[in-house]
């Protein structure tokens, strides 16, 4: 149909020349994002080989310990700390390699695998373990899905700093080693949850540069944002912003280029690999007219940390239940430890001690139990005496059953003003 | 691998058959505990039911008034006791009909829409109410029905014995008049919430005799179960179960017959009319080998005011926020109302006086404001002035929004210790 034939049918010609430019702009845009795919999996090796490479030098000379309030410590102290408060374990050292790359870096090369060392008169910290097997229990892959993001945010509610999935059924051990492939309905639920977790947890305008087509992920524009105050909008004002190192030259002596999701770039005090994910302090505007903005590279914990910022959730993918404590990504462990069970005393009653680094537990549709049960380094079949506490955060329940999802929102709710209570005194390091 | 396989692999055959020896172990442990908690339970029912006793002869003359826990009243009283505790309400008594026949009736026929009137000593109850127009918020159909089967959960969870459903938008102002149709993606939500709410209320045996197919009910089987204590398996022992009346001739002088989901049909000691949901109080087997159980209908309120046992919750649709209140099923009105928002006060501080009919009230998307905007009997504009309480059940919240379904777990749990603390000293009438 011509443009010529004026009047006859000039929508419908309209429409047709509008179809053909659709299609041709998409093939465009695919072979681009096939490209930019190729290129990303270049970029993620010769990271993954130069974070193997810092690695070792980090081992040979242990001086630098001191790298922006972070500390990297050897998992063999978290485990040891462990041990020596809950004798029952018996050790496996061999199976507990931390920092395992594999954990973070195959869900998203963003995350860091530093570890946390708070100074004395700092924030305390929140994390919350969970089974990933109780995604197997939903009805639908979209269901499937959403679970997960609901998860995420109970997680954000109750500004949750660390996330881990552990493995109730041993079925994953291997998993957290090699290439992930993603699911179908069943199997692999815990690389699933903590890939949606990951998902969720990163702000929008990030996600594509982080998170690539995947299988896991296809129903999670489904799933309702965590609206954390991480996740800025375009005109929002902060002092702290998330963003990525851009892949654009700078002048030798000058920061590299980072999106941050805002209008403007943001150059910051360092030179650094594009494609890391960096969390931003932003300096006050010099000049309003300024075509970037400045700002200096801060560890993802110093919102939290300095300015009581929630700045989201890390994701840690544990093989089962006692590599939860034993591969804590804090020096001293996690000094307050807390099951959730039907079984356990009313939380009613509790006074939780002062701590630095709390953790809370929860068990999937059979309870703590078979966690314990798989676990090869557990020798006990009660899964109570692992705990500073095992309470029952929701005592004379009207269901038989609560469901580990309504349990985080529950439990995390009922221990709110417990916890509160406990961190008003600080604790002495 | 054959136990016969002897000396190869002893080790792991050891394992294996370990492994089923634990599994036995814990089934017969769980059994027992099964056993005792019921043991425990009916102790504690029949220490209850000797009090109850007490208590009745101590009012004789009372007793008259009463028929088996309920009376009914008139409409006007509730409303007349919320205007007098709340003058900012300007009476539209034309606009407020109540009993609505078609409240609960086009919803499911079974539903009873007598009023309850509390004896002194008897158990409280606790309300929720919240917008239907949360539906509408669902990403897909499937969703939506989620949604409506996490309310539903929530409310089982913490025992919950009224949900009303109100219309925050005054869109559907009419709908509880008439035939309902059903739902498309969009609109009469507060319908399809509601019907949702009855049918995951409904114990399964008794679900195809009271909903017809229905496109509301289109993905109710994918939500999760109650799981509340009157959703009875085939075979468990229970001294009250819900049934239907079955339209099967007995003899004169006898009672109708009755499906309780068991084994046996149970013959109960009234004449009543074909189709009825009716709760049975069963009586003890006399002969085992009879073909039919003994029972006497007893009110649904019956086994929560009497026995203590969380017996589900009655499901009502209010017109407008003001109809939440003034359309309230008991005698006296809610002595005790609470409005949840991220604009009230901190729920730790709060001290919640004895009571005997507790609201807690829900907003939508834009928060209770929208309800008292739109309703024509409110004249004011700041929600907290219609609440005895106007609580923040969750300070310091992570993130920026809190959906209705998961305020619902936050707040019932955040409020629970404070509302069994105000339950342990009875209110006098």
């Amino acid at each position: 149909m011509a443009e010529g034939g004026a009047g006859k049918r000039p929508r419908g010609a309209q429409v047709e020349d509008r179809k053909v430019d659709w299609r041709r702009w998409k093939q465009e845009r695919k072979a681009e994002t096939k490209k930019w795919k190729e290129m990303k999996l270049l970029k993620k090796l010769d990271k993954q080989r130069m974070r193997e490479l810092a690695e070792q030098q980090a081992q040979t000379q242990e001086e630098q310990k001191e790298d922006r309030g972070e500390t990297r410590v050897e998992t063999t102290t978290a485990l040891e700390i462990f041990l020596k408060r809950k004798p029952v374990i018996k050790a496996k050292k061999e199976k507990l390699l931390f920092p395992h790359p594999a954990c973070t870096l195959a869900l998203c090369q963003s995350q860091s695998t530093t570890l946390w060392c708070l100074s004395p008169g700092q924030q305390h910290t929140l994390s919350v373990a969970l089974p990933g097997s109780i995604l197997n229990n939903a009805q639908s892959p979209a269901l499937r899905s959403y679970l997960a993001g609901q998860i995420a945010r109970a997680c954000a509610i109750f500004r949750v700093h660390e996330v881990v999935v552990f493995d109730e059924h041993g079925e994953d051990v291997r998993s957290v080693e090699g290439d992930f492939e993603g699911v179908g309905k069943k199997g692999k639920a815990c690389v699933q949850l903590a890939r949606i977790l990951q998902y969720l947890e990163c702000p929008q305008y990030l996600r594509k540069s982080f998170f690539p087509k995947h299988e896991d992920l296809q129903f999670a524009g489904l799933l309702n944002p965590l609206d954390s105050p991480h996740h800025m909008r375009m005109d929002e004002d902060s002092e702290y912003r998330e963003g990525v190192v851009l892949d654009r030259p700078s002048k030798p002596g000058r920061g590299s280029f980072v999106n941050c999701g805002m209008r403007k770039e943001v150059q910051i005090d360092k030179q650094l690999n594009p494609g890391l994910r960096v969390t931003v302090r932003l300096q006050e505007p010099q000049n309003p007219e300024a075509k970037v903005r400045k700002g200096t590279v801060v560890s993802s914990q110093h919102p939290w940390t300095v300015s009581g910022l929630y700045w989201g959730y890390s994701v840690r993918l544990a093989s089962c239940l006692s590599a939860v404590f034993s591969e804590c990504p804090f020096k001293e462990g996690y000094d307050l430890s807390i099951g959730t069970s039907e079984r356990g005393s009313s939380v009613d009653q509790v006074t939780l001690p002062s701590f630095r680094h709390a953790l809370v537990v929860f068990g999937g549709l059979e309870g703590l139990e078979a966690g314990v049960d798989v676990d090869p380094n557990l020798e006990v079949t009660d899964p109570s005496v692992l705990f500073d506490f095992y309470l029952n955060t929701c005592p004379s329940q009207g269901s038989r059953t609560i469901r580990t999802e309504e349990a985080l929102l529950i439990s995390l709710s009922a221990l709110r003003p417990h916890i509160e209570e406990a961190v008003k005194t600080p604790k002495d390091s």
